[in-house]
C-alpha cells in the first residue's frame, strides 16, 4: 500500500498510474490458443452495415484495425501482408496494366500497388465503405495510395462487380477477410472461376489463402479448387505476428507467368523501392514452403 | 442458474464441465503483446537447480516444456526448430563427423542429428539434467536420439565444457535458452571466439539467434560479434508459432563451407527424411530474409 500525509491506508497503488486500464484483446484458435494484446485506447468500436470495425492502440504493434473480430493490419507490423499481397504478382508480370483489387479495405494493398509506374490504373473494389474511411482516420499511411490519379475505389460487392464487369484484368488481387462473414462467398470456386474469366490470357490472380498452421481443412480445399481452374498454382507465405499461428499464405495463381522464372527481377531494383519486407530475395524464398505447407497443397 | 431438484439455485453452472478449470499461459513481449494458451492441465512445475521446469498442457498444441518462463518445445508445433537447427548446417557439411550440442536438454536437435548416418558421435553437453528428465516423461519422441549409441550426454556447463575439451569438432550447435538467466553468458564473444576456436579449419557453428522482429538489439549485436569472428555468417529464419512474434532466427557461422552453395541436396534427397518443416527448399528459402531483418545483420 502506498503512503501520502492525508490519505494512507486509503489508496490502492498496485494499479498502474499510467495507464490504469486493464483491458486486453485476444483473439483465439479454437477458444484455447492466440494472441493476446494489452489494449491501450479503444480508438474506434462501431458496426458498419456489414460487420464490426474496431481501432485498438497496443505500445508493441501501435495502432490495429480490427473487422469482423480478426486482427487486419498495424502500425508497427512491416506491412509484411501488403507487400507480399502486391508486389509478388506486380512483380512477376511483365507489363501490369490493369489491375484489380478485390476487398482490401484497409488500402495497404492499394497503396503498395500504385508504387509501380508500370500500372495504368488500379481499381479497388470493396463492400464496406466504412472500412476505408476509419483507415484514412486512424492509419493514414495505409491509404495514401487512394490519392493516386490511376486509382479508383469502388464501393460494391466483389462478386457482383466481377460478374458484371466487361474489363479484363492483368492482375487480380484477393485481399479478403477471413471466409466467414462477408467474405466466406469469395473463397469459394464459383467466384474463382469467374475472376479466372475475367483475367486476360496471361493474367495472374492472388488470394490471401489464410494460416497453413491453423486452417488447414480450409488450405487445402481452396488449393485444390484452385489447380481445378488455373493452370499455374503456387502457394508462398509470410510471417504476420497479429495473423493466427504467425505464418501466413497466399496463392499465386496464373494463367502463364511463372513467379520465380518470370520474376522482373530488374525492375525491382530499378524502381529502388522503400520496403520493409519484400525484396528480391523474399519474393523468390517465399514459395519454399515447409513440408507440412508442401503437403497441404499437393 | 441450473435447476435441481435439492440444490436449486445453489448451483452454479456456467462453467466447462468438460474442464473446470480457467487456467491461462501468457507469455508477454514488454509485458503488452504476446501468446496465450488455455491450460488443461499442468502436467510439471518445478525448479531445478537452475531454473524453472514446467510442462502445460493445451487443446491446440498439446504438451509445452516451459523453461525460466519460456516455451521451449511442444508436442503440435512441427519441430520446425529442432529440424532447422540440425539439418541446414549438417546437409551443409560434407562430413560431419564429430558434432557438439551446447544446451538443447529437450534432446529434439540431438534426435534430429542422430538422423545423419554420417555423424560418428554427437556429445550434447546440457547444464540441467532435469530438462532431460522432464522432457523424456513427457515428450519422449523428442528424447529418441539418446537411446543412439553414437550419442553422448554431459552434464556440465557449457563454457567450462568448450573450455577444456581438447576435441575438434566439425559442427557445433548452440541450442540454447534466452539470453537471461543461465544461458546468458553462452549469447557472448568471448564464448563464441572460443568456439570458433575448437572447430575443425572447415567447421560450422550455428547458433539460435532469438527473434528479429522481438529482440533486434540482441539480434543486431550479437550479428556483429559474430562478423568479427567468423569468415561467413548468415542469418536464416523459421516459423515457430510458440516463439515471441512466431518468426525464430539462427546464425549460421562457417568458416569454409556456404549453406546454399555447399548445400548437399543429393545427400538430402537419398537419406530420404520425414520431416515436418526442413525441406531442400526451405534449407534454402530460410536465408532469404525480409527487409528488416537483413537491415539488422548489415
Amino acid at each position: 500500500m502506498g503512503k501520502e500525509e492525508t490519505t494512507e491506508g486509503l489508496r490502492v497503488t498496485d494499479q498502474s498510474l499510467e495507464n490504469p486500464w486493464n483491458l486486453w484483446y485476444n483473439e483465439l484458435n479454437r477458444g484455447v490458443a492466440g494472441l493476446t494484446l494489452r489494449v491501450d485506447r479503444v480508438l474506434e468500436s462501431t458496426e458498419s452495415e456489414y460487420q464490426r470495425v474496431e481501432v485498438i492502440q497496443n505500445k508493441v504493434f501501435g495502432k490495429l484495425l480490427v473487422l469482423y473480430g480478426s486482427l487486419m493490419v498495424a502500425d508497427n507490423d512491416n506491412n509484411a501482408y501488403n507487400e507480399m499481397l502486391a508486389h509478388v504478382p506486380l512483380f512477376s508480370h511483365p507489363k501490369p496494366d490493369d489491375v484489380l483489387i478485390i476487398g482490401g479495405g484497409d488500402c495497404g494493398t492499394l497503396t503498395e500497388v500504385m508504387k509501380h509506374p508500370e500500372v495504368k490504373r488500379c481499381t479497388m473494389c470493396e463492400l464496406d465503405k466504412m472500412v476505408v474511411e476509419t483507415t484514412r482516420r486512424h492509419l493514414p499511411h495505409l491509404t495514401a495510395g487512394t490519392e493516386d490519379e490511376r486509382a479508383e475505389l469502388v464501393f460494391q460487392d466483389g462478386k457482383k462487380f466481377i460478374e458484371e464487369t466487361d474489363r479484363r484484368f492483368d492482375v487480380v488481387v484477393l485481399d479478403l477477410s477471413d471466409p466467414v462473414g462477408p467474405a466466406e462467398e469469395l473463397f469459394q470456386k464459383p467466384f474463382h472461376s469467374t475472376v479466372h474469366d475475367r483475367l486476360k490470357d496471361d493474367g495472374i490472380m492472388v488470394a490471401q489463402s489464410e494460416s497453413p498452421y491453423f486452417n488447414q481443412d480450409i488450405v487445402r480445399k481452396m488449393y485444390a479448387n484452385l489447380n481445378d481452374i488455373f493452370p499455374i498454382v503456387r502457394m508462398y507465405t509470410c510471417f504476420m505476428p497479429i495473423y493466427p499461428s504467425g505464418l501466413w499464405s497466399f496463392a499465386f495463381c496464373s494463367k502463364k507467368y511463372d513467379p520465380i522464372a518470370d520474376f522482373e527481377r530488374a525492375r525491382w531494383e530499378k524502381l529502388g523501392l522503400k520496403t520493409r519486407y519484400y525484396n528480391a530475395e523474399t519474393h523468390v524464398g517465399s514459395f519454399a514452403l515447409p513440408q507440412f505447407a508442401r503437403e497441404l497443397v499437393g
